[in-house]
């Protein structure tokens, strides 16, 4: 792999010198991107419909297809990611903190860019541009890994952002694609100690294993959502209602929807006869046997079954609702610990103590009180563009703004100290 | 392994546990600890005796015993550590960001204990406890896993812990030993997903790279440290003396001392004929060959070398100093992003912009200016505690605080807002 050697180095040599670049240099040098794409929107569109030909010719579903597509609504909105990274703060030179020791030496806490990302995707070509973008904007390298049914469309984005960001005086060597789609540069990727800084894998459960169980680097990983709500005696009734539709229905196969209620035993009469008969016809309800009694007569077009064991550990990604009934709120959060996949969950209650403990005990990057879980995202929590949502506990949490391709160090400015 | 899981699952349970406890609680628990270490001296000095007597039956050298070696000095050491963990701030449940988005939900950022950290460390005892205490305080639990060396030490020492932890209402659980020397044992705690949030590997250089190789589990790497320092033109001859002797000879085992002088060709002639004549009969010169021409007539003690290639890459931890010729800051910024383990690095100049590149484009930990690299330090940084030196950059980079073992979480507050 003696090519991806020289990317590697390429790479780091880019890095070093973007390090230098200021807010204006950059911004300037993504414009000039977003531009560029602009212009080449005919030669993007032809090698996308190579690639799309290609997957149907393969067989691919029509699903994933359209994930695969573009056209030119579609690349507007990659030139408005791109837009919406430029209006972004530089997160690199902050200076966190900074203070004087005894002997004068001061030291201060600075952000730096990251330094070399890997990125390791599936299908959507979007990617391709928000993440060059997030990273260039960082100060960051980045290696772009992604499916090799969208090589074609890759391709043709990468040449127009390096050529758009070489046009407004950027360093062109600071974004590149793995080109040979082979199963082998991933392994060389997860290997390249002294490279690569990170490695981010965006994708299904089959990708986020391979890369965390091969790499010899450090990963972010961005994992799988098997999302609760926990509903107590005193939340209200219409509100619960309302949000299991939404957190269940509003987009089902997204990572922030939830999977499975916990309903307190004493609210079940109440909330189950409502819940079943807003789901029934849009959402199949996995229930045990307390839940399941508490419905009384199921509505007619509610597909009801009973919930085995392993459903509490499936991100259904499905319109499936499993539901278990719980004595208390120490219950439900030792149900949500032991299933939970540490992305979003949340309580329904109007008990003080309760909300507190399921704040405190459950351990998720995002914790609701009394509200769905769908808001778990970049956009709407206010970071602008958006690297996933890390579902790990060091580094990142959550959803990833910019500033999670920073680093910090420590400047240490003296006038000939030495240690004692 | 049926015992490590039942290991796992007592420190996660534990874990949950102390999440709730407030800074009074877990600092009342610490002292009662650090109070059963001081009444339990003879146990635990008894222990210490076995192990050294096993050690040095084994054939281990003196130096490593001493390193294993507890005394009633030691004790009181290691009973002032974890008097330090109690006076330092509670790193959790700190809001480090708050806001309210249109819909009128309320986003805070909290931090929060990482969770379950695992320490794989080597010989000295005093390890156990600091590790254990500053775990406790974040509200972490920890499994410590030691030298099989120091095994009967630390047994008494986490017994002591444990009792005294629950003497002082404490939570005992979170705090445990591996027990049975086994290397099964380190394969276990590296692939224990689910169950161990972080493994920091402690030691050598042969224990980092089995943990990074190994893990499937995030890691932070403690590493190597091979630390350059730049020297210019334009810097204070008798000052850039001083500071090479400094971070060379004050401690030459240490990971922030230096082992490579990059001098620039300009100032050759002044400085290493005074560098020479510092470190005749203290230690051992490597230089290329312009370097070495400029010491003229070397001093009699001097032992004097021909610096070779791999040179350039080694971590000395000894009496020994590598010396290249450079001919500009580009040359040695490029030679320190190629060598260096990205650790504590400095540059000697008055000249503004030679000192601003080198602490943009060099990537390290921390960056000097015009002062040894000895700084580096957690202790001398104002950070109390220290866990170690970080060398990755993702998480945690340089020293390593209490605030090293926290995560964050979003709390997010509503009144029954759906997303539309």
């Amino acid at each position: 792999m003696n090519s991806m050697n020289s990317i590697f180095n390429s790479l780091k040599t880019a890095q070093t010198q973007l390090a230098m670049h200021n807010r204006a240099a950059k911004d300037t040098a993504l414009a000039a991107a977003a531009d560029a794409i602009d212009k080449d929107r005919a030669g993007i569109l032809q090698a996308n419909v190579r690639d799309v030909a290609k997957a149907r010719e393969g067989g691919m579903k029509e699903s994933l297809v359209d994930r695969l597509l573009l056209n030119d609504k579609r690349i507007d909105g990659i030139i408005e990611g791109i837009d919406i990274v430029i209006r972004q703060e530089d997160p690199v030179g902050r200076v966190q903190a900074g203070w004087t020791i005894q002997n004068g030496l001061q030291i201060e806490r600075v952000t730096v860019p990251l330094g070399v990302a890997a990125i390791i995707y599936e299908s959507r070509p979007n990617v391709t541009a928000d993440c060059a973008a997030i990273a260039y904007k960082t100060g960051c390298s980045i290696l772009l890994r992604g499916s090799s049914s969208a090589l074609e469309s890759n391709k043709a984005l990468v040449k127009a952002i390096k050529a758009g960001l070489a046009k407004g005086g950027g360093i062109e060597d600071a974004v590149a694609l793995c080109e040979s789609g082979s199963r082998d540069e991933v392994d060389v990727i997860l290997n390249a100690r002294g490279f690569i800084d990170v490695v981010l894998p965006r994708g299904g459960g089959d990708l986020i294993r391979r890369v965390t169980e091969n790499a010899r680097i450090p990963v972010i990983e961005t994992g799988e959502g098997n999302c609760h709500i926990y509903i107590e005696p005193s939340a209200d009734i219409e509100q619960a209602v309302q949000i299991i539709i939404n957190a269940k229905l509003q987009r089902p196969g997204v990572c922030n929807a939830v999977e499975t209620l916990l309903i307190h035993k004493d609210i079940l009469a109440q909330i189950m006869p409502k819940a079943a008969a807003a789901l029934a016809g849009k959402a199949e309800m996995r229930c045990d046997s307390l839940s399941k009694a508490a419905i009384g007569t199921p509505p007619a077009e509610l597909v009801l079954k009973d919930v085995s064991e392993e459903d509490w550990g499936k991100e259904f990604l499905d319109n499936i609702l499993a539901v278990k009934t719980v004595a208390s709120c120490d219950e439900a959060v030792a149900h949500i610990n032991r299933y939970g996949t540490k992305h979003s969950e949340a309580i329904l209650t109007n008990d003080l103590k309760s909300a507190e403990k399921f704040r405190a005990q459950v351990d998720a990057a995002c914790v609701y009180v009394n509200a769905s879980t769908r808001f778990t995202d970049g956009g709407v929590f206010g970071f602008g563009a958006e690297l996933g949502i890390s579902t790990q506990k060091i580094h990142a949490r959550g959803p990833m703004g910019l500033d999670t391709l920073t680093s910090i160090k420590y400047i240490v400015s003296g006038n000939g100290q030495i240690r004692s």
